[in-house]
Parts: C-alpha cells; structure tokens; sequence
C-alpha cells in the first residue's frame, strides 16, 4: 500500500536522496511546518490530515486530530512535548504507534557524559587555561593535585534509560562504583538501581552526579537547595536531561559555594542561558549549548533510523524506541 | 640487615609517616638536592655516597659513583636523564638495581588521554566558549556537526608501554580500530602492532594519533613535516610523550593550515613554552602543562609504589617497573 510520508526535518540533498531511496514509492510531503527542535513550539499543518506517517516534530494537537495517521516517529530523544496524559490517550485511542530517536543520540550522549566527566577529574578547564606554569612551582602542583583518577570514585545517575545504559558500558573499564536511581527500576539494569525514594540513602556518597531526567512535572526542579545540601562535599553535578529539572538559583548558590566542585551543563533552562544569567559568571560552571547528542551526519543516522522503523512497522515487526 | 635510604622528594608530614611506617627501622635520610622532577637538571649530593637505596631524582654521575647504592627508584615515569649506554653500563657494572614509577603514572596519564580525545571528538573547546547560540542558528549546527562519535574510527598509538597497555583497556568499549607502533614488538600487545619501519602504512588511516613516545636520540623530532604530511587531512594529533619528540615549527604550520584539525599537548620543549610561542596563538592547539600523569595523593602513591619495590628488593623478588 502506497503511503505519504509527512516529513519536517531540514532536508538537504543528501538527507533527501537518503529518504527517498529509502521510502521505496511512498510518497514524501515535506513541511516547513512544525518545529525545526523538540525544544521550541510547534506549530500547525494541515498537510498532516492527508498523510499515514509523519517523521519529524508536528504540534501534538496536529497528531491526534489527523484522520489517517497511523505511526509519528519523533526525529529526537526528548519528547516532554508528547509526554502528555491526554497525548498517550490520544494516540492509544487512535491506534497511532509512537517512537522517538534515542538510538540515534544515546552513544553521542554517553560520549559526552565521559568527556564531562573526564574533563572533570583531569581539572582540564583549569590545566588548559594556566598552562604557563613551570614544572615543580605552587600553582603546578595544585594543577596535578587538581586531578583525580576516576577507579574508585562513585558516580550517580538520575534516569535509567537508553543514554545510561550506553554511559554505564563505556564506564565498565574505569572502575568506577556506579549506582542509578529511577522511578521504577526493572531489575534489568546493569548497575544497581534504586528507586526514587531511596535517593537520600545514595545521594550523598556520590562523587560525580550524573542528571539524565527527562521533563516533566514529577522532575521540575528536581536538583534543589534541599538535593544540593545532601551531595558530598566536593561533588561535581552533571545535566545531559532537561534544564527544567534543576532549580538554577540553588544550583548557582551551590557553585559559588563550593559545596559543588563543579557543574557541567549540557541543557539549561532556558536554551541558550541570557548572557547576564548568574551560572555564566561561575568559573566551576561548565555549559555547552545542548549539543551533547550532536554528530556528524546526525540528519542521516536520524533517517536510517526512521527508515528500519518504517520497514518493521509496515511489516508488523516491534519498532526500535517504541514509547507509545 | 639496617639500610640507608636517600630520598629527595619533597616530603609533608602525611608522606614523611607513609614512608617512615613502611621502612620498619631503616634510615631516612632527607636531601633537597637532585632535582624536585625528571624535568630539571640534577645537582650533585654527597650524602649519596653513604646509602644503599635511592628514591627520587639523583644526578646521574652521583648514583655511578656512590660506593654502596644498591637499588635506585626513580620518582618518575620518564627517565631520560638516565636512559644513556654509560649510565646502563654503569649501574650493570656495579649491580645496581633501577626501577621507575610508571604504575604511579600509567592510569593518570591514560584517563588524560581519554579526556583529550573525547574533548575533541565532542568538539568541547568550541561548545564551551559559543554556548550562547540558540538551538536551531547555523552556529549551533555547526558545533553539533563537528561532534563524531569514536566509534568506527581510527587510533594511532606510538609507542606502546605501560601507559598504552592501560589506554588500549579504557578504550576497548568505545569500538575503535585501534593500532600501535612501537621498536620491538613482542606479539604480547592487546592490540595490534606494527614495527617503527612499518608506520608509512598505518600513519594515514588514523584519525587520532597518540604519542607516548619517550625522549631520545632517535625520537628527537620523531613528528616532523614529513611525518605530518602523511597524516589523514582532519586527524588529531595528542602528546602525552616527551616534547622533543616533535619539530613544534612543523605542527604549527599543519595546525595553522588546517590539515591537522587539532593537537592536544601535554608534553612541550620547553616548558612551559614562552608567552609568544607561535603554538600559543592557534585557537586549535590544546595544551595541559605537563599535568597528565598528576594526581591528588601523587607523593603517597609513588611512596607506596617505592615500598612495595623495597621490600621486593629485600626479599629477592622481582620488582614493578624495573628499567635496569
């Protein structure tokens, strides 16, 4: 059966020879409709009443009210846009399957989580900046004191899915003691994984504090004063979820205190932090612009991914990242 | 039997009890002459001549001459200053014993490795100064762009000991291909490896090319403008070896062309290198004052390390680490 395609992803040449190849004669209706990002606010297309699949990121109230459609694959990781009561009723009333696109983003996201985390404990923003120092002076040796070997320190992770699950198998030879804590552990996982009422009992052992929640309204400033004050002493926190769930004036106290060694932040609430924002002005304060699931060819790896999908569901096989 | 033992490590009280606990009633005798690193020239101390063991940085000619000495630990991984046909026939003439401190070192310096490349390879430098574009700009694009997942790609080892052995481990989940060069191999490396006449071979596969190369007559400018010019246009280039072992005028033009993408620099000649050094004004050269094998407790653990060694000399064990 031949189907159309709704797709609002940028296409270039490439991208779209990629897709077409792939779609094998169903027809593909591109939109310039929608939102280029999960991260703004999408808006209307009618085009998507004509279509059976839709490959991108429609406004939600497009998705539930278009007659024909039968699967929306999400071209990111994040979806707190559909994460919705209503939404997940919409579609299982309408029948409508639903995947994102962890798979294409959580190796890129687990790599730079290590990059994090290594830059951390080699002090590198402080050895890259002071690099004039001679060998056997106060400051050189603070430089290398300022480091610490990850085998043997205890990392947290807030948010067991796909990204952990890569994070954890890259850290394996590091020998690192690793503890996750999410809202209902399967006993799958392959680190130890607690529920969420037994962070108080975790939190504070962890040297490095590992943020992969999701948005919503349980993890809305989740990373508060009262979370702050339990973390070790000389913790450093990390934040590759959503900028939403940290409570930034807390975050920024705990900085300039120090009780925090260090914050790296990959997500910010909002993108981009104003250039007035408190955490710019903290040296221990680490952004980088929600980049942490970017990659070279990352369009292409997102259609690969759509078109597998594509292929099982027509073929009633189980969909890669189904989460509705 | 009673022993003396010289040591001109810098020595607080923490590490001064380390030390004397462990050496169970031998003789500690405290010297500031030497020199404090492997980096500087060592000065001439007659104490040596009254002790059977030596910990820290002798001159050289001292520890030929000192009538007793029997074991001399070096504090360092490095070991240049000591590394010359007379010294090696010196100390086998008069049954010397010497050993180095690369287990203090080798993990440090592998995680600096690993920081340096997923530093690159997550395109940190740049998403950490322009973290203000918005999701979406052309900037933000081209900073995400410029991330590639190591999987898949290339790694170029030269010199593989100790430091290599522990970096080939924390690789391993990342899925690279990885190949190492090194004088002799032994067929005993975990990866394979090519002799130094087989490196035109390997050199332009590589996207990421590691030098832990030691100083020495044949090292001296090991990576030149010819070297260089067989490199895959867009590598990287990390060195966590010796400074010397690179022509610093020929990697400046590579970066400043553009065909190598980025070096990161432990290691330099001098160091530190002067304010004006041309290496200094490429945006896309990296450099940590020679903090790679550095770390928090870093006196106590080559202490630990000398122990061990001492009490494997007294019994007639092998020992970790020994060089001659």
């Amino acid at each position: 059966m031949k189907m159309k395609i709704w797709c609002n992803l940028a296409l270039g040449d490439v991208e779209r020879k990629l897709l077409l190849d792939g779609l094998h004669g169903h027809e593909l209706i591109e939109s310039e409709v929608g939102a280029a990002s999960v991260l703004a606010e999408a808006e209307s297309d009618p085009l998507l009443n004509e279509v059976d699949v839709a490959l991108g990121q429609p406004a939600p109230q497009d998705v539930l009210q278009a007659p024909k459609l039968k699967y929306l694959q999400i071209t990111s990781a994040g979806y707190a846009r559909y994460d919705t009561p209503s939404f997940r009723a919409g579609v299982q009333a309408r029948n409508i399957t639903v995947a994102n696109s962890s798979g294409v983003y959580d190796l890129p996201c687990a790599e730079h989580l290590m990059a994090f985390m290594l830059a951390q404990s080699r002090n590198l923003p402080a050895a890259l900046s002071e690099n004039s120092c001679a060998s056997g002076s106060a400051e050189w040796n603070a430089l290398r004191a300022g480091c610490r070997p990850l085998a043997g320190q205890s990392v947290l992770i807030l948010g067991y899915g796909a990204i952990a699950e890569m994070f954890v198998q890259l850290l394996a030879p590091f020998n690192m003691n690793v503890t996750a804590v999410r809202r209902s552990p399967t006993r799958s996982e392959r680190v130890p994984t607690v529920a969420l009422d037994a962070l108080p009992g975790v939190l504070g052992q962890a040297d490095h504090i590992i943020s992969i929640l999701p948005e919503s309204a349980q993890t809305l400033n989740f990373v508060d004063a009262k979370f702050l004050a339990e973390v070790k002493a000389g913790a450093a926190f990390y934040n590759i979820g959503r900028g939403t769930t940290v409570n930034q004036a807390d975050l920024a106290d705990a900085l300039r205190s120090q009780h925090l060694h260090s914050a790296w932040l990959d997500v910010t609430d909002p993108e981009p932090l104003p250039e007035q924002h408190p955490l710019r002005d903290l040296p221990n304060c680490h952004i980088t612009p929600h980049t942490a699931g970017g990659h070279l060819g990352e369009s292409l790896s997102v259609i690969r991914h759509f078109l597998k999908n594509l292929q099982a569901f027509e073929s009633g096989q189980p969909l890669q990242n189904r989460i509705m």
